[in-house]
């Protein structure tokens, strides 16, 4: 039995959309609703460390399962993946690749849960949307994690204000009204002044989000006959919380974008 | 501190796509490699119950979760969404419907596992792709469903067979064999002859998929003065394993797809 | 010698977008920079006859050109033409069908420009812009060229008052200011006292814009043996004027726009 | 008398495709059915110069007329447009763009053809299909060029020897017979030892198809108090038939896709 006469609904109505190539593909997950879903699972204010964790052990696990995926960068309830320039993941269709990122990502989050909560059930699936990206050159990607690293710092700097002086004694009313049109310096003084809290002293995974990627790590493999150290250069993946919008880590971390740059 | 530097990146290169107005949206999500993740779940062959049980508590998830879709189907490890005609969900933008539905069933499918598999930790992340179609009429969406129905029918078909081949000792090698080149009849004969098996007898869940639905039941809500029952009918989400090729089924539910027929 | 190193850039390049089947296509294609080529070529104001009845020859080309074309609607230096709802015109694919009307649309008025304006010579080069748009069923088809007709009657009731003012020696921000914020009775009322100017008097064309269409025209071919006249149905295309908001246009051209209402 | 009943037709279903930042923009213009076109209008084969010519001087009309066109090659009836890697043409918005190059060009055709063809009238409206593709980079926008250029040379190798055989007295199907399998040399081989034509020796517009843009040109303005020329370099269009695959032409020309290679 064939099912000619009905197989035209997907060869007149499915168009598969291919991303153009010499492009970086970024994926862009964001947890949906998760406002209700830190507070029905209790997050601390305005970082949850374990929560954060998750998000990186996520992430982790996309590098490891996908090795087109070359760069991670998250913060908060949101990560961004960037796969190699000239990845053939899919053959770049836009639909499998969104789909099949954000389904992954989902799933090994509620896996791994218990292992960052172990005293907490999950009491409402979390779930993420997700959007596809094409960047076509060095600059633009660069700016496109600079853009992310930006916005993590400013949420991050207010939130840091907003929770102390909630956590003082002010209503998250008052706490708005008192940071309204403050700047950079306003915050930093209300911190160090009210709060005797230095901000660059704050965790670097609250300033500086996560960062994922291969890491050139020098292990010893063995001895000589001399009793010197062997070595071996090896990729692995890490975690880090650096800056990226600089030019240092990139210019330590060349290979990670190795654009080729011929003609 | 503004972004403004690096926003570009987005207004530049970030661009929602919407869906056409006075369609039917279908989303179509397909498990990733579950040949592998249904052998290392030790999933009864050609059908596990337990699973697709799973697959449809998800489904019914979903319609719980979101009101929009009026109606799923399923088959093995696939799972088609209706969304009503003229649905604002998510404005219609593509990626936000795709991610998100794909995003919400797996996590619900990882969270919901325990309940139909009680006795089995999940070992591998479950995880799934999908696809955005637009349907633009009764007509498409109507051979869209029988498209899917169809195909179940084809491959259980084969499979029941080809199953009952290899449990009855011939290896895959020669069970596919068997089966080469047989048409409906051929294996209908096969399965009653040397297995005393009427395929109609298989349980429809296998033959047919699964719909999931609001039918319309009535239920009892209290008795009147003189004691007759006072009866009310309320929408109830469903699972049945109908026909939905033949005009019967629609017939009786029209509602589900009521279309606009003015002009 | 085989061009396969450069290949590439077409391969992973190029990517044709088919519109969905089951919709009608719209092209609407409009006048680049007209209100400077009408100066340029004196064209009268607010309509120029000579100049509309160029267009709708030029319509009238494209039907003749494409069979595929079920309908155009023309007002001013616009055209609309409605590709049946099937069409299988360069396989739906949208770059060729909006090439290929705006360009031979252009060619054919720069052809027939010396038909309608024989003692002028083409100054500049026409151009127009197009844009493809699907509707998926009669009423929003119906409604899109109900949209245009609205607009075609708005604008030229303006623009007859407009120029009604300024020739009679207002300047054009005095004519400007006198109909800011009147409405459509006040118009009416401005035509008829201070121009004694019936507005529905003006020409249809002018109000209400041109359709083209294959018309059903009766034919005497022949006699019979008892000198009655044999008549024959032919299909002609045909210009008209006619109010194509109601349902009395579509009522006796059903042919024109037959959705396939089965199931 | 507001036209919002019906604006929902434009709001629900016209969605402008803006074309990502950072790439440059080729529009590909191709005569439709110009094989027909060629044989009503007597065109000389397998190259015939006025045409050539004529498609030279749109192109060249292009540039005057959209300065963000940066780069045009053409061969035959076809013609590459490529914008400037940062175009704000039309916001970037893809119908735009295509349908306002393939009408201009096509409306310039139409106005110059009598400059080039004096005594032969227009006999068919000429009309051209485009479509439009995006070049993330560099070495991609240079490899479409080659692509193309050795695509000429393909061709007009090919046709140069077809048209030689045909015209000394082989039928087509003859000619097409003889060429069937022979690599570069063998027609080379055939062209000297049968024709003794030299390939090298045809005219460059004919096996390098044209290439137009601004050229950096030397003019002397005046001389100074001591007779010394002064001169100053200006821009000015040009069409050259150079080889464009090769380093030297975009080495002495390397203004003309000046990436920014900032990072």
């Amino acid at each position: 039995m064939a099912n000619s006469e009905y197989e035209y609904v997907k060869r007149e109505f499915e168009f598969d959309r291919r991303l153009p190539a010499s492009n970086w593909i970024v994926v862009r997950i964001d947890g949906c609703h998760f406002h209700r879903f830190s507070k029905i699972h209790a997050f601390e204010k305005p970082n949850d460390e374990n929560a954060l964790r998750l998000m990186n052990a996520c992430a982790t696990s996309m590098l490891e399962k996908f090795p087109d995926i070359v760069f991670a960068y998250g913060v908060s309830d949101e990560y961004s993946f960037v796969f190699r320039e000239e990845t053939e993941f899919y053959q770049r269709r836009e639909s499998k690749i969104l789909s099949i990122c954000v389904s992954y990502f989902t799933s090994v989050y509620g896996m791994k849960w218990k292992d960052f909560f172990p005293n907490k059930d999950l009491r409402e699936p979390p779930y993420f949307d997700g959007r596809v990206v094409c960047y076509p050159n060095m600059k633009t990607i660069h700016d496109y994690l600079a853009w992310r690293q930006v916005d993590c710092h400013i949420n991050n700097h207010y939130n840091t204000c907003f929770w102390m002086l909630v956590k003082s004694g002010k209503t998250e009313k008052e706490a708005q009204q008192t940071l309204k049109g403050t700047f950079s310096e306003d915050k930093n003084e209300l911190l160090s002044q009210q709060f005797q809290v230095n901000y660059e002293d704050e965790p670097a995974m609250f300033r500086k989000g996560s960062s994922v990627y291969r890491d050139k790590v020098e292990t010893k493999v063995k001895t000589d006959d001399y009793g010197n150290p062997i070595k071996r250069i090896r990729l692995a993946i890490t975690v880090s919380n650096l800056d990226i919008i600089g030019p240092e880590f990139w210019g330590k971390h060349q290979y990670i974008l190795q654009e080729d740059m011929s003609m």
